[in-house]
């Protein structure tokens, strides 16, 4: 007894669309529904390998939209050639290979300077950073999504590996909010192999010390989770990664980073953004887990569902 | 040394939007540079004087798109039907006359069921009514903004009377956020003649007392002006009124109301939504009020300008 996905009702001559939200669906047979799928990448670089691995996505494409958001810099110049390059051959080729839709937007904000992954993660830098990325996503996603969009994937630019069921695997837990684990591959010297690493720290559940820290802050503060500078005790997804464990394994989290974070639109839709000030002493991604929290949302992570960060 | 408006750029074979945030102003000209103005009503009923005093507007049709979002109750099916006869009358009438796109939501939170002016306005109502219908607004606003937009105008479904020049007059401002001041003609039985009142008491500026209040209130307590319960002795813009002022007094606000505020659309795309949950004991307008201030931006209210709500 499912309801019918959405279908706009026009009437004529004109361009009128009706839309009942309530029929629109996000389900863990998101596929066999049909449901619109919208992946949005903040771009500040352009890795071939992203987009090898975004090809090899399984979901429909007839059901994909895409959407980027490039910085107003000499980077971001580059990236966008090469990302029009990329988008031109596949939306040009077989008509069964295209996107259904592809939004590029030029950033108006002022971006910092491209940056290596060391200045990029010193503390002082990081919360201007992550300000400015806030607003690029917010910028995206408001004008990205539609009033069909089912789901949203939040897919960083330099996740260079996933498995290609990733947007059916995360679907299937069927929660609000459900992120990935970001690892990073790298040549272990010391035993002269290929291993993998902790990537991203922003995926945690809070902790007493966390909440006493940001007690004691101004209203004006921030935490971003993984510096040493502020220790907040937070278990960190990061380190449950366990690789006996079942892939499915799920745990509630309180903060999420946004490397591959998968959204049900109505999250979004009921408001949750991507703070740009503080909002519990949190912001950015942070601070959506936050405010999806707050809207009555579970935040759910997967610490056994690998995707990996490209490697400098 | 105006920049060109926003030129989708297409690539062949395809659906590639490029759009260039830089580029998308919000002006003082906001005609002359042909920038688009996207009206959004939440309806729980129709007022067949509200869409004759829109059409009155003389902002270019072409550059004005709607947007409407109708709860899933009785009324909400009436006013729907409404609002479609309304529509399909303008939009299969002559080419000049139509709206460039009109947007049509149905709710899919639950309504509260509709009630007259005293029950909606009882202090506990307010917080449920107020929170269902920040919601209502944020699916509104992120399924009906585009890429595109320029300016948002937010106007109840109840204002049934405005200058027609009311998006030019707003516009001219240059502001992110503005507020018109909103009143109701009835008939004052004493003096046996038509006259006007103060109707709307959300547009308002910050007392001590208020903040007093907030700063002794739990996490999850909200203040919703207009109440005698809660004596926040704040400025009301209600009551600013001059009947001989010039109508474009400006001043400057800390909360407003949804009667008619005009936004720039980078407001809402840097993440300024209506909060459903306690922002800093904010929720809905006046949440989003508090929201665009900590975005940065300014909120202004106007209050000689006058608009208009339904006498019941
Ligand atoms: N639009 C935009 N994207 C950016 C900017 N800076 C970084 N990004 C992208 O945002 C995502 C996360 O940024 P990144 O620098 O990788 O952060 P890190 O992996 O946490 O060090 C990636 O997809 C970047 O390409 C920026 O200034 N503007
Ligand atoms: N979509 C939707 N709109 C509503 C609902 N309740 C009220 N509205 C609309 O929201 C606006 C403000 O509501 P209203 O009841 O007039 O509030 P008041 O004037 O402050 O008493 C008007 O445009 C109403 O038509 C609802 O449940 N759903
Ligand atoms: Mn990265
Ligand atoms: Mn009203």
């Amino acid at each position: 007894d499912r309801r019918p996905d959405v279908i706009p009702r026009n009437l004529p001559g004109d361009h009128i669309s009706h839309y009942d939200l309530n029929k629109l669906a996000s389900t863990p047979m998101a596929v066999y529904n049909k449901e619109k799928v919208l992946i949005l990448t903040p771009v500040s670089r352009f890795y071939d390998d992203y987009w090898v691995n975004l090809l090899k996505l399984t979901y429909p494409r007839e059901l994909l939209e895409l959407g980027f958001i490039v910085p107003r810099t000499k980077d971001g110049d580059l990236a966008l050639k090469k990302l029009e390059k990329a988008i031109k051959q596949v939306q040009t080729g077989k008509k069964e290979n295209r996107f259904s839709k592809i939004t590029i937007l030029r950033q108006d904000t002022d971006s910092l300077s491209n940056q290596n992954e060391k200045q990029r993660h010193a503390l002082k830098v990081q919360k201007d950073r992550r300000a400015n990325m806030a607003l690029a996503r917010n910028s995206l996603l408001f004008s990205a999504i539609g009033p069909y969009t089912s789901w949203v994937l939040w897919l960083d630019s330099d996740i260079v590996e996933s498995p290609p069921t990733l947007i059916q695997d995360l679907v299937s837990h069927d929660k609000p909010v459900i992120s990935a684990n970001c690892y990073q591959r790298y040549y272990d010297e010391e035993n002269k192999k290929e291993a993998i690493r902790p990537y991203d720290f922003n995926n945690w559940v809070e902790s007493e010390e966390g909440l006493k820290i940001a007690a004691q802050m101004s209203d004006d503060e921030i935490i971003v989770e993984g510096y040493s500078e502020i220790a907040t005790y937070r278990a960190l997804m990061a380190h449950f990664y366990d690789d006996k464990g079942d892939v499915n394994t799920e745990m509630e989290l309180d903060g999420v980073g946004g490397a591959a974070v998968l959204v049900k639109a109505d999250v979004h839709r009921d408001g949750a953004m991507f703070p740009s000030f503080p909002f519990y002493h949190l912001i950015e991604t942070e601070g959506f887990a936050k405010m999806a929290k707050r809207l009555g949302y579970q935040v759910i992570g997967l610490p056994n569902y690998l995707v990996y960060h490209y490697n400098e």
